[in-house]
Formats: structure tokens, C-alpha cells, sequence
């Protein structure tokens, strides 16, 4: 029986460990629960990237050479609605806008969030399942000299240039877990953290309380892929956000990130220094190469971190 | 001073007359009153069809090959949402999306429907007075064999195929007039009706009690111009409803369907045959060329029926 995996992800760098795990994973035993807090309501419309990136990279509809949004898109509503006197700094493609206009009015029907998104990733052909870890409104707040912006207004309008002060994720103490993202951390044998932003991507999942607590009981093999390599992300803002919210930029700080949380970190071999450290706070550690640009190298970290996950686990197990 | 005009439309033939009083008239002292009973929630978002009609035919903006829909138009949002499996029968075009996403969020801010139609005109570039007979949910109904159908199922999805048993305007005791509209009308020097469909462009105009007892009571010459050449219309259902309604399908049907409500109706020169008829029924008749498939035609048509409006006027107070 092959193992049930669980994945914690973001948006771009969580979908590429997302599409390796779904090439290797039976989809019925692989369960994705995506980022929620970075939802934004654009021309009343419910606009949802992380998870819109993760379903449309599972689907293969994703733009490869942006990494979000859809291939082949155009932006002729986005021009309709700069006509009409619209703020339109969110690059909303027409045939996103699909999604967001069937999410929206699913919503206002009083069908889950979580529904929604299953349901979008169903229509296009996603056989994973696809979670939220909440229903309820969570929203990433980041405060710059500018006083607190909504996530997308930092990401997206700000280009991430304002300096982060503070970063709150509004509505997270009341949030309630969805049962499908407790259950898929509850039953995992492997609990993954994609190589996304730990402040902005994984920490608002595990801001909800009782996901945060299923992670820490969670009876699974526990490994956090490391967004960093050489001290420095891939893509987004990530760094300096560790850096922002007191963590070191390193790997030593993402593992600080999820203190209580892992019992195995993957990081790079370009920064195979830092192991002994990790290795001495506890952590077991794996090396290796995490850039992944093709769908090979997505395949074959995936293949890795599962069967380092196998390695800890018999570890675990038999001390 | 020239004359105030209102204007009472419904779509394609309604804008076609529209077009004309706008290339004639002062855009301040113009005002077009559209039917909003075809409104109709696709996807979530709060269509409407007649008044994006004459919206887009003033602002220039039209396809004129089909009269309706905006030039240039592309439907990936639509493919979008079929892909999701929603019905797609009603072909929403992508910029014409914009207009729909535009003005449900407005709707959705509790913006008044006469508010947001005005704001989509003025940023196309309208000029003339754009105004909602109601604010109020007013909705065409047609009864067939089938059942009863909402105007837009029965007009574009079963495309006016089923026989038309009954029709009605719900909403229309509660509907209270928008005060632009009734002003528009109280203060018109020249009331007129458009080339549109009577029984379902119109009726539902003056099914609000408080319009059409302005119409009744204003002290404006009141013109009509049929929709029918040689009997039948020019596109449209409107000669077969006439018939199912009730009234002969004729220039005498349609000064029935308005009786009490004009003093002169303009017919084409084809029925010319009509004149002696509608005259003996007390009825001021101008015979004229009233296909409008040119700008040409249209400005004439408008320039034709305002001199016919003075003529009407003039004796009437002479009388």
C-alpha cells in the first residue's frame, strides 16, 4: 500500500513539489491543502491564487513561463474593466476570470469555500484532493510604512518593495478547520511542507489552531522541504520576510519556523553546511537537489523526499 | 431652447432611434428610459440585456453586424465556464463580461441599478441621460408549453420557438418609478415610444404604475413608431406576441397596445394603407421610411418624427 501523503503548500513553489507528488502518489492517497489567506475580493469577484495556482499546475493548465495563471490567457475583461474606471493592478486573465466568477457565485449560493475548490479541481481534470484548512475568511495582513495592506495589495500592487514590519493573519484564532484537511493530517503517514514562503504560505495553514494542532499530534512522518538555496529563495519575498519576522534567513530559521512541527528538513546541497547544525537541533536532514524547473526534477524530489520520509519514519519507529 | 425628449426603448430597435435623437438632439435635454424586465443572473452576474444594448449602440461601441454585444468581441470567459459545467447558452462576450462584473458588484454595494447604468454610460463616453424605469426587481415572464420561462430562456435559449400563451411582468405592482424616470417624463416637451417590441420592450416600461400614469398625465406630445413595416417586424418576436396577446398584428395592434398613452404614431410608408384607420381612431399619423439600417436612416427617422412632434404639439394647443 503506498503511503498517504499530505501536503502543506503555497502557491508557485508548493505546485511544482504538488505536480512531483502527483506523479508518483496514488491520487486518492494524496491530499494538497493549499493557502487561503492571500485570497482577495477583486471587482467583487473571490480570487483565490494559491489555490488557483496549485489547480491549475495540477491540471497542467498553468502558465509555465510565469508560474501562475493560465497558459495561453488573454486580459480582454481586465481592459473592459480599466474602461469602466476599475483599479486593475491584479492580472486577471480572462479565462481565470472563469474561475472566479464560478467561485464567487458559488459562494454567494452558501456552498464551502472548500466545495468550491474540490469541485473547480474536479472540472479540470485534478485527481488529487485538493483542501482548504479553512472555510472561514483568513487573511494575511502585512503592515509597511504604509500602515497594514491586505496580502495582494503588498504582493501584487507594492511589487513586495514596502519593508515588513508586521505580518497578522486576520480571523486565524477563530478559524475553524475544514474536517476533509484534518482528516488528510490526521490519517497521513507523511505530512509534507512544500519549499513555499514559510511566514506568507505555510504559516497561515497552520494558523488555524486545530490544524496546527492535528500537525503537531500528527502521528506522520513530518519533512519540511526548505525554500531556500544558498540563503536565498527562488522566486518571492520569502528571505526577507524570515528576515523581517526575526528568523534567520537561512535554513536554520525556516527550521525555526516550524519548531515542533518536522522531524525532517530537505534542504539543498548547495548548503550541505548547514546540516551538522540542524542535525545537532534534532532534525533529521536530507541533501540534495531542490531547484526544480522540469517536470523530472519536480518527479524526482518528490521520489526523495518519500523515501527519506520512509527513512525517518523507520527511524522513528524504531527508537 | 430645443424640445426635452424622453425616450421609452427596448433594445436593438429602441437603440437603433436612440442613435438618431443623440445625433439630433442636445445630449442634455435627451433621455432614454430602457426596459430592464429582461435582466437576467448569469453565472452570478446580473445581466441586462436592453440597456447594454442602447448603452453600447450610443457609445459607438455596438456590433452592428448582429445589433447587439460589443465589436470586437471574444468568449473566453465563456469557455472558461463551460469547462467548469456551467450553462452557456447566453453568449456573454469578454468585454461585455466586464460590464456585468461592473455593475454586480455595484448592485452588491447596495448602489442603486439607475446609478450604475448612468456610471457604465458615462465612462463609454454617453452623453444622454441613460435611466432605468425602476430600481426595483421587475422580470419579464413568458408562459408556454413548458411552463413559465424567464424572457432570456425563452428569447435566446429556446430561441422564441414555444408558443407564447401569457406573459407577465412580475414585480411590476411593487416596482417604484426611479424619480430620473419620472421626471424625464414629466418634464418632456416630446414623449416618445420606439420601434421596439410592444408586448415585451415596452409593456414592461409602463408596467410600472407610477410611469405609466406619468405618460397618461404628461402634458408632452406623445409619438410612437411602430415596429412593424408591411406587418411584420424587422427582427424579433414582437409581430407573433402582438398576436398572442391579443391584438391585431398591425399598426392598429400597436396603437391598441398603447392606447390612451400617444397622440400620433409613425407607420411606414408600406402601411401608408393604415393612415385613414388609426386617424378615424383619433390618432396623429406621420407616413414616412422607418427602417433604420444606416446612420443615415436613423438621424432622418429621429429628425422626422421630432418635426411630426412639433406639427402634433402645435395643434393640440391650437385646439
Amino acid at each position: 500500500m503506498t503511503p498517504r501523503v499530505t501536503l502543506l503548500a503555497g502557491g508557485v513553489g508548493g505546485a511544482k513539489l504538488a505536480e512531483g507528488l502527483a506523479a508518483v502518489c496514488a491520487p486518492e492517497r494524496l491530499s494538497i491543502i493549499g493557502n487561503v489567506a492571500d485570497d482577495h475580493e477583486f471587482h467583487g469577484l473571490w480570487v483565490s491564487p494559491d489555490i488557483d495556482t496549485l489547480t491549475y499546475s495540477l491540471a497542467n493548465l498553468i502558465d509555465r513561463q510565469q508560474g501562475w495563471g493560465l497558459a495561453d490567457e488573454s486580459h480582454r475583461v481586465l481592459k473592459g474593466l480599466e474602461r469602466l474606471g476599475c483599479d486593475t493592478w491584479m492580472s486577471l486573465g480572462d479565462q481565470d476570470m472563469a474561475t472566479h466568477i464560478f467561485r464567487t457565485q458559488l459562494r454567494h449560493q452558501g456552498i464551502r469555500p472548500s466545495t468550491i475548490a474540490q469541485s473547480i479541481a474536479d472540472s479540470l481534470g485534478v485527481k488529487v484532493n485538493m483542501l482548504l484548512p479553512t472555510d472561514d475568511r483568513l487573511q494575511t495582513l502585512v503592515k509597511t510604512e504604509q500602515g497594514w495592506l491586505a496580502f495582494q495589495e503588498y504582493f501584487v500592487r507594492e511589487r513586495c518593495q514596502p519593508e515588513v514590519r508586521e505580518i497578522r493573519f486576520e480571523g486565524a484564532d477563530e478559524a475553524r478547520p475544514t474536517f476533509e484537511a484534518l482528516e488528510a493530517i490526521e490519517q497521513a503517514d507523511v505530512l509534507l511542507i512544500a519549499p513555499s514562503n514559510p511566514v506568507v504560505s505555510i504559516a497561515p495553514i497552520l494558523a488555524v489552531p486545530e490544524i496546527r494542532r492535528a500537525v503537531e499530534n500528527s502521528r506522520a512522518t513530518r519533512i519540511a522541504v526548505s525554500p531556500l538555496i544558498g540563503g536565498h529563495t527562488v522566486k518571492g519575498p520569502a528571505d526577507r520576510m524570515l528576515t523581517a519576522m526575526g528568523y534567520r534567513c537561512s535554513n536554520a530559521g525556516v527550521a525555526d519556523s516550524y519548531a515542533g512541527l518536522i522531524d525532517g528538513l530537505v534542504i539543498d546541497e548547495q548548503d550541505r553546511a548547514d546540516r551538522a547544525a540542524l542535525e545537532a537541533d534534532g532534525l533529521q536532514v536530507l541533501t540534495t537537489a531542490t531547484l526544480m524547473t522540469s517536470a523530472e526534477e519536480k518527479t524526482r524530489l518528490a521520489q526523495e523526499t518519500l523515501a527519506f520520509a520512509g527513512v525517518c519514519r523507520r527511524e522513528e519507529v524504531a527508537s
